[in-house]
C-alpha cells in the first residue's frame, strides 16, 4: 500500500435495502482498498423530508422496478435481501428513527474500530430486509444485538442510552453531515480525494468510485492482492 | 460465440445524458457480446407523463448531484457529456418531441441494419449535451443528418417525413411498448431471457445485467475476444 488512506464515509440507514448492498461491498472492500471506511449511522427520514425527495416507492412503476432490480442486485452481490412483507408500513410508517438511535448508541459506546457497530447494523438489516421482522422495538434491537455478539449486560446498558438526549442529539448531528454534503437519499457515500468530498449517491457507483479514489473495482467480491515483499 | 443471440432493447430520447451513456456502452458491447441490440427511439416525455415520475432536476439536491454524477461517469465512459447552459429550458421547456420524430423517420426509413440511425442519434446527442445548440429547429435536424454522412437530399426527405402521420403515429407505438415493460424513466433497457423480459433502468446495471445475460462486463471500453478457430 502506498500514500495516505483515503477517507471514505458510507451514510447509512438500515431501513433502506440499497444501504445494506452498499455498506457490504465496502465493508468487504476496506481491506482491500487504501481506504478508510468511516460507518456514519444516520436517520433517512429527517434527509428525505430536508432534500423534498420522495421514496421510489411512491411512484408505482419505480417501486415494481425496485422489486425486480434489489432480486437481481442482490443476488448478484450476494446480500440475502428480501423485501418484506408490507413494505410501505415497514418503510414509511414503522420507519427507522428508534433502530438508528439504537446504532448510534452502538456506535457511541464503541471506543475502538467500528467491529460491533457493523454487526449491529448487518443484524437489523437481516431483521427489516431480509426475515421480515421488526425493527421498532427494544426486544428487536435486544436480539439483533444479542446476535451480534454483545453481552446482555450491554445490550441493556445500548437500550438505555438509545433514549437519551445525547444519542438523539448525535444522530440528528451525523445526520445533518450527510445533509451538509446536498445529499437526498442513502446510500450517500463521501470519498474524501485531494482535500475534495466526491459524492456517490446510490450502490451503482463502486466502478467509477473505484477509478476517481485511485482504486480498481473487483467486483461485489474482491479478492486482497498479495502484500509487497 | 454459441447459443441463440440474446435480444437486448435500448429505449432512449436524445435528451436524455444518461441514454447517451447506455447508448455508447451498448453500441460498444454490440459486436462483443453475444446480443442483437435493438435500438428504440422513443419519447421520454410521455413516459414521464404515463408514469407520474418527475425529473431528477425537480429536487435541487437531485440536480446538484446529477451535475457531478454526469461529470464523473462521462469521463469514466468516455462520453463527451457537458451539461447545456440552460438545463431545465432545454430538457423540460424546448423538449425533444420533435427531434424523435426526425430520428424515428431515420429508423422508418433504413431498410437494413441501423448504422444511419444510430449516427443520427449521437449527433444529436452531441448537438444537445455537448455542444449547446438546438435539437428543437427543422435546420438542427438536418445539420445533424448531413454530419450523421446523410446527403441533402436524404436529409429533405426525413424532414417532410418527421411531420407526417405515420411517423407521428410510429414514435408513439415505440414509447407505448417501453410504457407496457412499466418504465418510468430512459435509458430502459429490455433484455430477453429466456422468453422473459428482464428490465434495466439507467446507465448503471451493466454489470449486473452482463451477469443476467450471461456475458461479461469488461468496463466501458471492452475489448473484442479473439474468435474460436
Amino acid at each position: 500500500m502506498s500514500g495516505s488512506r483515503k477517507v471514505v464515509e458510507l451514510f447509512y440507514d438500515v431501513v433502506s435495502p440499497y444501504s445494506w448492498l452498499a455498506f457490504e461491498v465496502l465493508c468487504r472492500y476496506r481491506n482491500v482498498w487504501n481506504i478508510d471506511l468511516k460507518l456514519k449511522p444516520a436517520f433517512l427520514g429527517a434527509v428525505m423530508h430536508d432534500s423534498g425527495n420522495r421514496p421510489p416507492g411512491m411512484i408505482p412503476n419505480k417501486f415494481l422496478y425496485m422489486t425486480s432490480d434489489l432480486k437481481h442486485v442482490s443476488e448478484y452481490f450476494g446480500v440475502p435481501v428480501r423485501q418484506p412483507s408490507n413494505v410501505f408500513e415497514t418503510m414509511f410508517e414503522k420507519g427507522s428513527l428508534k433502530a438508528m438511535r439504537f446504532v448510534t448508541a452502538v456506535a457511541e459506546k464503541e471506543k475502538e474500530g467500528d467491529v460491533k457497530l457493523e454487526r449491529v447494523s448487518r443484524e437489523l438489516w437481516n431483521r427489516i430486509w431480509s426475515n421480515d421482522q421488526d425493527i421498532t422495538l427494544p426486544a428487536s434491537f435486544a436480539e439483533a444485538g444479542l446476535k451480534a455478539g454483545l453481552t446482555a449486560s450491554e445490550v441493556d446498558e445500548l437500550l438505555t442510552l438509545a433514549t437519551s438526549q445525547p444519542i438523539k442529539d448525535k444522530l440528528k448531528s451525523v445526520t445533518s453531515e450527510a445533509i451538509k454534503y446536498k445529499c437526498f437519499g442513502f446510500p450517500t457515500i463521501v470519498c474524501h480525494v485531494d482535500g475534495k468530498p466526491e459524492i456517490f449517491f446510490g450502490s451503482d457507483r463502486f466502478e467509477v468510485m473505484a477509478h476517481i479514489i485511485g482504486e480498481k473495482w473487483m467486483g461485489p467480491n474482491p479478492v486482497k492482492p498479495m502484500a509487497k515483499m
